[in-house]
């Protein structure tokens, strides 16, 4: 029984519905950012970020900032690349377009790989591209929000270190991190970036980073200051360190209650393995697909190897558009979210199922959910007439 | 009686003690960011940004942008200013030399007018350095958190006007709004830009700004990008006018909780006279600057008329340092702030006094930290053999 007001479930791609635990750690009362108690809550979030990551490696960075995760694009474009360096962007959705936009911003040359809707790029496509020109760095969507595409972060890492050894592996992880599998050593990525309220369950408000020693190093090459000054790692870096060894520290004052809500949230998912949590989004997902299928719908991701976890985009019936079918989800107390890729928003919806909704199953989150859209569709394609 | 659990009382400058009721709107349960409910949340918080400038002005615009106070030096530096154009700081204090380096990454020649540690520039140097060469903007620091020195605004902004009318006036606003008196229009500012942690009793993590009709078209009339893109007013700006005319928008996903508690503190706020609020505030100041006085105790900030209101540096007594003097007082249920001005860190402490613990004066905050000063620095004085 949660102690929230009710409400309606809310399962879309982030933000999600929250644990009880991690929304009172939200009311935390006042405290100095740089006093003992607080400084030991920070440094043990900043720990457990790497427990998060599978990561024992200690030239791993974590960063927690307060903004939102796209804050993430500007602190990769701002220390990572240099004025006429170039970026390849691997597009699977909407989100490659911004993360490129926020590239050229800081004068990268971003070059983007291109896939047709539903689908992301191929293998060959990046080998190819790999060995055309020289690329500071390789930036993945995990899985676009956009879409519900999935990229195989594991294997476009190993065509980078074999064709192309030096290229920084930038993965956005807004919509994977803590649902999709990451083994940030095992692969040997450079940076993830993600936001605290997808499958992390935290509210929003947060841009968490990890990078690797590499990418420390690389930043620490540069040949010009970094382009950003609230998203420079230089003035970011000594925080981090200091904040995780519990020394206290000042840049800019960090969100207290989301830090709280942030370490709540962390120590539940890092109390279990990982693998559990993996394979508890995966299980569930499947639920999803099948019973999308079994309504006659098709998925956005084309294929199943392409098919986000925690994640859901459905093409509507022809002739049916968002709001059409989301009140009748609504007024079966169930939230999706209508469509954001610009190109086809007005025909398709999606369903996010991750955090509590999925490691909860006695929320029944899903399967209300499924029933709840099967019924709305019906009801929708009869008032049309369809 | 308060509903949060027992805890010393946080008077540092920022951040500070919140209302009840502002707490728990952090508890707020899961919403999207671009559904109804939430949408008129964020949209009615815009709307109270502007009475919290006292802003009648449609042309002119508030941003709420999830991350600290700091990133509002980004929003100013990376929308207001072009690679090789000029930016007059006035320093009264530490945070000038940050907003300098923030001006100064974005490719501004930020020329620093410095005043002794307590003082401000004076009016005469300030009239001068304007007519030496053409500004396109001047930064304030209203209220130096790292020495409680409080500036003129009203009056700097009249011999800019004066002087150089089409240099665009921007205050920092961090520890002064919500306290000090700012009467955005009529005093014919450009940018103010301040936190949500300090006078205005929200916890941290929004940065909030009101930029005049004047800095907009500023802005749109720049031969180069803006060289931000979470910063980027070209992102922010619709997003901001859709969510005030209630329309649901997306450039990255708003601090959904941290909304609805500066929702909560601006209706609080706002629905007294904004004159009243910064009546309490100089009368609290008052008691407490005759207090200091009465311990034989001097000021950083130097002379009544450049005194914050909201918040007090305090010398300590020759031969004691901030760690003789804090855990007395947090024995006493107090914390005070260590210094922060790096050349005098060690000599002084930093009392604040803004937000409920003024304007709920039945807490008995301000006495009881007065009484907690006078035993700590006596006890500090005896345990020295001072």
């Amino acid at each position: 029984m949660s102690a929230q007001a009710p409400h309606p479930t809310l399962l879309i791609p982030g933000p999600i519905e929250f644990d009880d635990a991690v929304l009172q750690s939200m009311s935390h009362y006042a405290e100095s950012h740089v006093a003992p108690g607080f400084v030991k809550t920070f440094g043990e979030t900043l720990s457990m970020v790497r427990k998060l990551f599978q990561s024992t490696n200690p030239a791993a960075q974590p960063f927690v900032i307060s903004g939102s995760g796209t804050l993430g694009w500007d602190f990769v474009a701002s220390n990572l690349v240099e004025k006429g360096e170039n970026a390849l962007v691997l597009h699977s959705g909407y989100f490659a377009d911004s993360f490129a936009a926020c590239l050229e911003t800081y004068g990268a040359n971003a070059t983007q790989l291109k896939a047709p809707i539903g689908d992301r790029p191929s293998f060959e496509a990046i080998e190819q591209a790999l060995k055309e020109k020289p690329y500071k760095i390789i930036t993945i969507t995990h899985v676009d929000t956009s879409t519900g595409v999935l990229s195989d972060v594991k294997r476009v890492t190993e065509i980078v270190r074999r064709v192309s050894p030096q290229t920084l592996v930038v993965v956005d992880g807004v919509c994977s991190v803590g649902c999709e599998e990451i083994a940030f050593d095992e692969w040997d990525l450079d940076v993830v970036l993600t936001a605290s309220q997808k499958a992390i369950g935290c509210p929003p408000g947060l841009s968490i980073l990890f990078f690797s020693g590499r990418a420390i190093e690389t930043f620490k090459a540069r040949k010009t200051p970094p382009a950003s000054y609230y998203s420079s790692l230089a003035n970011w870096l000594p925080i981090m360190q200091n904040y995780e060894n519990l020394k206290p520290s000042y840049f800019a004052t960090p969100s207290t209650q989301l830090i709280h809500a942030l370490h709540t949230t962390l120590s539940q998912i890092t109390s279990r393995p990982m693998s559990e949590r993996f394979a508890a989004h995966r299980q569930a997902s499947d639920r999803v697909k099948a019973a999308v299928a079994e309504l006659g719908l098709q998925q956005l991701a084309s294929k199943p190897e392409n098919q986000a976890h925690a994640m859901t985009a459905i093409w509507l019936p022809e002739g049916l558009a968002p709001p059409d079918v989301l009140p009748g989800l609504l007024k079966r107390g169930v939230i999706f979210a209508a469509g954001l890729h610009k190109e086809v928003a007005t025909r398709y919806i999606r369903f996010g199922h991750m955090g509590v909704s999925i490691t909860d199953p006695a929320r029944g989150d899903v399967d209300k959910a499924i029933t709840a859209l099967k019924e709305a569709i019906t009801d929708a394609k009869q008032a049309k007439g369809l």
